[in-house]
C-alpha cells in the first residue's frame, strides 16, 4: 500500500467528559509527529459542524494550550448529539452523507477521528464504509469516550475513571458531613450520580468504603429493579448501627415494573412526556415518608462529569495514549475501528491499547455483570472494586490562577470554507 | 487578677463546614502550649453530647491526627442543632443549664470554646452570662463558623471562603460542559447552591467570571425576590448571544409575595406542609416551559459545604487562627466574646482577629448589600468581587489514599463519666 498523504480532522460527540480532551491533545501531538499528515483540523460540534464546514486549525493553536487540553474538562471542540439515521431518516442521511464527504475532499481530509460513545461510534462506522462504497482513501478510527463505561470490548471507558474518582471523593466527604450531624434521631443522604441505564458510575462510589461501615452504605443501580421493602429494611438497619446512611443512585433507576423511579406521572412536559423530576428526589421523598428520617438530597449531574479538578491521572492518561493510539492506527493503513484498553495485569495495574472493529462497538451496551454486586444487590462486591481500583489512581495537576483552575480556551482559527452553504 | 487553671472544652455546633475542624486543631494546638490549661476536652455532638456528659480525651489523639484535623471536613467532634431555649422551653432551659454546670463542674471546665454560627453564638452567650449568675469561673469565647456568611461584626465567617472556592471550581466546569454542548438550540443550567436567607454563597459564584461572557451569567440570592419576566429576558438575551446560559441560585430564593420559590404547594408533607422540591428544580421546570430550552439543574447540597478537596487555603489558615485566638483571649481573662476576623488591607489582603461580644452576634444576621449587587440585581458587582475575591485563594493539600481523599478519624476516647445518666 502506497503511504497516504492528506489533512487529519478530529472531532469529539455526545456528553463531554473531563478527559475527553486530553484524547484530543493526543491525537494532535501524535498527529504532528507524522509527515504524511499535513493539516491537523477540528470539526466544530462534532459532524454538525463538519456538515457546516465549520472547521478550526489545530496547528494555529499554541503547543501550551495542546498541553492543557489535558487538564481541561468538557469537549474544547464543542460537541453534538446529531446522529446520521439511515433507518428513520433515510433522506437527511443520504444527503448529510453527501455532505460529509464533500467537505472531506474540498479540504483533502484522509484521517478521520472521531471521539465518543456508542452513538458516535456507530457514526464513524458508517462514515468509514460509506468512504469504501465512494472508493474515497479515508481512514477512520474511533476513540472511546463515556462516562458511562456501557462501550462493549473496551476494558473501560476514558471519561469512567476520573468520574468516580470525584464522586469518591464527594462520597467520603458527603459522609464525613452526614455522619458529623447524626444525633439520636438519624439522618440520611441520598446522592444521584449519572447513568440512565448502566449502574457503573454508581457503583463506582463504592470505592469510597475503606471500611465495612464507611459510605456508601446502599447503592442503587438501573441494572437492578428497586425492591422497595428491602431497600427500606437496609435504611433501617444502616441507621440502627451507625445513627446515619448515604445512598448513591443511578440516575435510571427502576421499579420493578421497569419503570425509571424518577418518572413523575403528575408533571407532563410539553410532549405529554412524564418529567424525570430526579431519583434522589424521588427516594429522599420516599424515605422520608416511609421512615420519617431526616433526609436530604444532592444531585452532582453535569459538575461530576466536568470535574477535572479531581481528575484521575490514569484516566487522563490513558484518554491521552487512546487519541495517540489512533492516529498511529491511522498512518499504518487501519480505519473501521475504535481503540481499546487492554487491561493485561491488574496488580500492579498495567494497560494497553488495541484495535476493535467498530461494527462490534455501535449500538452495543456493556452493563455492570451481576455477579459483580452482593447477593442482595445494595452493594458491588470485591470483583466490581478490583475491576475500579486502578482507574481512579493519581491527581491531575491542574494549575491554579486566583484560587481558581485555568483552564485552556483555545482560539478556534477557522478554517476557510470552500462549499456553499449547506442546505 | 490570679491566673485560673483549669480544664479546656471544646465543642462543634450547627451545619458542618470544610473547615471547622481547623478551628478545634487551633484550639487544641494553642492550648497545648498554656500550663493554665491541664486537660483539653471534647464534647460529642456540641451541647447535646455535654448533656449527656459524653466528652473525650484530645491529648489522647495522635499529633499527626491534630494536624490532620487542618484538611478533615466536617464536624470530627460531632455537632447538633440542639438550642437552649429560655422564651419557648423554660423548664427545659433552665434544667439544661444546671446540667451543663454540673458537668462543667464535674470535670472543672474552666474554658469553654465553641465554635458554630448564630445560634451556637447564642448558646455561648447565655451560657457566660449563666456563669456570672451563678459565680462559676468560666472563660467563654465562641469560634465563627458558617459556610452562609451570615455572621454580623466579623468580616467574613470561616467555612465560607471553601465553599465559593469549590462552587466556583465547579461553575466553571459545568460552563465548559453546557458551552461545549450548546449548539442551535441553546442550553441551560441550572445550579442550587447553599444560602436560605443570605445570598453570600450564591454571589460568590461570581469569582468564576473572568471576563463578562464567562459563567455564571445570573445569580440569584434571596434577598433579592424573583422578578420572572426578567429573568426570563435575562435568560433569553444570554442564550442569544452565547447559546448557553449557566445559572446559579440560592436555596431560599423568594418570590414577589416572598415565598420561597422552591415551596411545592403541590406536594404536602406528613404535616400538611409544602415540600421544599428545590430551587434549582422548580426554575429548571419554569424556564423548560416557557422558553421551550433544554435544562438541566445540579443541586450540590452537602457536597459543597464538605468539599475539603478543593478547600482555601486562606480560610483554613483563618480557621485554625480563630481557634488559636479563642484560646488566647480565654487564657487572657476574657469571656463572652466571638472571635471575629479583620480584614486590615484589600491589596495584598491582611487580616487579623479581634473580639466581639457575644451579645453583639447572637441572632443577628448579616446580608450581601443591596448596591453591592447589578442595579438589575441579576449578578454581584465589583464591591463584591473585592471583598470575596482574596478568600478563596490557596490550595489545601489533602493526602491521597488509593486515588481518593485520606482524611483524619479521631480515637475519641472517652472520658469517664463522673455524674449519674442526665433525666
Amino acid at each position: 500500500m502506497s503511504e497516504l498523504v492528506g489533512n487529519l480532522l478530529v472531532a469529539q460527540s455526545g456528553g463531554p467528559t473531563a478527559v475527553i480532551n486530553a484524547s484530543v491533545a493526543g491525537v494532535i501531538q501524535e498527529a504532528g509527529r507524522h509527515e504524511c499528515i499535513e493539516e491537523i483540523y477540528g470539526g466544530l460540534n462534532g459532524i454538525l459542524g463538519i456538515l457546516n464546514e465549520e472547521l478550526i486549525d489545530l496547528n494555529d493553536e499554541k503547543a501550551r494550550s495542546i498541553e492543557g487540553l489535558k487538564y481541561t474538562p468538557a469537549a474544547a471542540l464543542g460537541t453534538c448529539r446529531y446522529k446520521i439515521d439511515f433507518k428513520k431518516k433515510a433522506g437527511q442521511a443520504a444527503q448529510d452523507m453527501n455532505r460529509l464527504f464533500e467537505v472531506f475532499a474540498a479540504h483533502n481530509i484522509r484521517f478521520f477521528l472521531y471521539a465518543g460513545g456508542n452513538d458516535s461510534q456507530d457514526t464513524a462506522h458508517k462514515i468509514h464504509e460509506e468512504a469504501i462504497k465512494r472508493g474515497y482513501e479515508l481512514r477512520v478510527i474511533g476513540v472511546p469516550k463515556t462516562i458511562d463505561n456501557d462501550l462493549p470490548h473496551t476494558d473501560h471507558c476514558p471519561g469512567f475513571g476520573s468520574v468516580i474518582k470525584y464522586n469518591g471523593a464527594t462520597v467520603m466527604e458527603i459522609a464525613n458531613d452526614v455522619s458529623s450531624m447524626a444525633t439520636d434521631d438519624g439522618a440520611c443522604c441520598i446522592i444521584e450520580v449519572m447513568g440512565r441505564s448502566a449502574g457503573w458510575i454508581a457503583a463506582g462510589s463504592v470505592l469510597a468504603k475503606r471500611s465495612p461501615d464507611d459510605a456508601p452504605h446502599i447503592v442503587l443501580i438501573p441494572e437492578i429493579p428497586l425492591d422497595e421493602e428491602a431497600f427500606f429494611n437496609k435504611v433501617k438497619e444502616t441507621i440502627a448501627k451507625l445513627k446515619y446512611c448515604v445512598v448513591v443512585v443511578g440516575e435510571g433507576l427502576k421499579d420493578k415494573t421497569g419503570k425509571e423511579i424518577a418518572a413523575d406521572a403528575s408533571r407532563l412536559d410539553s410532549f405529554g412526556h412524564a418529567v424525570l423530576s430526579g431519583a434522589a428526589e424521588h427516594l429522599e421523598e420516599m424515605v422520608t415518608k416511609k421512615l420519617g428520617l431526616k433526609t436530604r438530597s444532592v444531585k452532582l449531574g453535569y459538575a461530576q462529569r466536568a470535574a477535572a479538578h479531581y481528575a484521575s491521572l490514569t484516566d487522563a492518561t490513558e484518554a491521552a495514549a487512546c487519541g495517540e493510539a489512533a492516529v498511529r492506527a491511522a498512518i499504518q493503513g487501519e480505519s473501521g475501528f475504535m481503540v481499546k484498553i487492554v487491561r493485561t495485569q491488574n496488580n500492579p495495574y498495567r494497560w494497553t491499547t488495541a484495535l476493535q472493529p467498530l461494527g462490534d462497538i455501535a449500538n452495543v451496551e456493556h452493563f455492570v455483570p451481576r455477579d459483580w454486586v452482593s447477593e442482595d444487590g445494595f452493594l458491588p462486591n470485591e470483583k466490581f472494586i478490583e475491576y475500579a481500583r486502578p482507574l481512579i489512581e493519581g491527581e491531575v495537576k491542574v494549575p491554579v490562577e486566583g484560587g481558581l483552575p485555568k483552564y485552556v480556551v483555545l482560539e478556534k482559527s477557522r478554517v476557510e470554507k470552500k462549499l456553499p452553504a449547506r442546505n
